[in-house]
């Protein structure tokens, strides 16, 4: 089953921000244009907009304000996947080649730059001061987040606390924020968006879990980039955390640098998945899920609400 | 004489300004908060806070209102800095190391970020929404700029009108939002603040121009960088675009690259600076400073206008 199926009751507004999402970042520059389409064509599940919408159906919902919101996060998100590519080096993303391998590092940096320029003139169309000031909160922690990813790389001795404050800011916060200002576009009541704002972190919590999961036991076709991209890159992750419990793990992973051979990091990844290393993490991420199941207990009865326990569900076993 | 000594009245607000700006990119991330202090104490004429606060001396003035548009103005400056420092590989700035010099280029994207996040979030004090859709605009014209300008390097065939609208992007454009911003947020009428964006525009075409020929005529001291970086780096500016109208110079200046010698560099510095192209330039410089005392004379009287009329003056003889 694929994702999308869960919320095709969404498709026609999904149409209408896929195509605006290209509309705005649509730039005189052939090589602004260029790396922004790349981008955006290269795919991606669009989880962002899916979530504005579905929380804006708990209030007064019109496609014509609530796409706004939908655009902005989904572009946040993008400028922010172009400055990791640069911070990462990474040269695939989705299976295509990243902005900073076609192009070069300056052209990925202003890319970024651009996109996030676009983002605030589609935010703009929001007169809700509040919405402002959450975004504006939310991508701060982003940034930091992207620092302490900087300064975390390829050091064996952080702890959970350090893995989870990252991914808070590097995924669940905006999937929260996605949530909440969907929710504030449709004038939803207070503690109803700030409750959907709970609901996206946890559920955001589970993804990336999930999601550096998957770069253990998925397969250089299902991730469209080699297995153990994290690791090499000294991106320290749940699995690796769990399975370094074991010192004689701990001695193994401490070895890894950028140029560690193919092989040498086969034998990594297998000693981890066999550790029991994968489904410790994998109990974690359920942990998480939990939470965000009985965060949606408290919300009113309707067809988003039952799209939100589908796709949670679909996320807590999601294979890519 | 110094500028700050023109409005000498503002001196208290200033001060709050100065010290908001410090308290706001304060970041618990050592990295972060060092790189962001560092080009916050290396200096800076604080030239758009200032465009800001005079701007709504036209209007309903309130300091705690409109600090927030000089301090998000400053801050999007400084952002802009820190990435053009990535791009232009450029070592010291103000006479200070810049970030990518002193940590590395990834730190100097996040910082970048890092500050253009916070600067989101003083505008989000700002309930006006024009003010957040000018500045939005202003935002994407500025990245359009950067990304013009990596094409641009080292291109000798650019022409007059290539120039002006990369100068227009990277200077001019925010200099007359500070105007704008500043008037919007003390409640300035359309056609007023309409009046003060194209003063602010005029003057900052002016400052640019006068910065590039700068370049060429001032001393390392002065400049507080050696002299002649702009050409090293392939920016071509007015003076040059105006020497190589002689064929002779456009052969000797077609021969620069990044790795130029100090004298073959000063060679071609003198060049430009005795084909009387300095000139030139600063009779084009005069030419739109003139255009600002033009629409200074359409504004009401006040001690501000006074003031903007002062700076003027001083923009166009300024030595460093």
């Amino acid at each position: 089953m694929k994702l999308n199926i869960l919320y095709s009751f969404l498709n026609t507004d999904l149409q209408i921000i896929e195509k605006e999402l290209e509309a705005t970042i649509h730039a005189e520059s052939p090589v602004l244009r260029q790396a922004s389409l790349h981008l955006l064509q290269s795919g991606g599940k669009r989880i962002r907009p899916v979530f504005v919408l579905l929380a804006a159906k708990f209030g007064q919902y019109d496609i014509h304000v609530v796409k706004n919101a939908a655009i902005a996060l989904e572009l946040i998100h993008m400028a922010s996947l172009v400055h990791d590519d640069v911070i990462d080096d990474s040269d695939l993303r989705r299976g295509a080649p990243t902005i900073k391998s076609k192009w070069d590092n300056r052209v990925a940096m202003y890319t970024g730059d651009y996109i996030f320029a676009r983002s605030l003139e589609v935010m703009s169309e929001i007169k809700n001061p509040l919405a402002h000031q959450l975004l504006a909160h939310a991508i701060i922690e982003v940034c930091k987040g992207e620092i302490e990813q900087i300064k975390d790389k390829y050091d064996f001795g952080q702890n959970l606390r350090t893995y989870l404050k990252r991914i808070r800011r590097k995924t669940a916060l905006l999937i929260a924020s996605s949530c909440q200002l969907g929710a504030i576009a449709a004038g939803v009541e207070e503690h109803v968006h700030k409750q959907l704002f709970r609901f996206g972190y946890y559920v955001g919590m589970t993804y990336q879990i999930t999601d550096d999961i998957l770069d253990f036991t998925g397969t250089e076709k299902e991730l469209g980039k080699p297995a153990g991209g994290d690791l090499r890159q000294g991106n320290i992750t749940l699995p690796v955390l769990i399975a370094m419990e074991d010192p004689r793990i701990m001695a193994l992973v401490g070895s890894v640098h950028e140029n560690i051979s193919k092989d040498e990091l086969t034998d990594i990844i297998d000693t981890i998945n066999a550790s029991g290393a994968i489904e410790k993490a994998s109990e974690m991420g359920d942990a998480y899920l939990k939470k965000a199941f009985a965060i949606l207990e408290t919300l009113p009865p309707n067809r988003a609400k039952n799209t939100f326990s589908e796709i949670a569900k679909f996320i807590g076993k999601r294979k890519f």
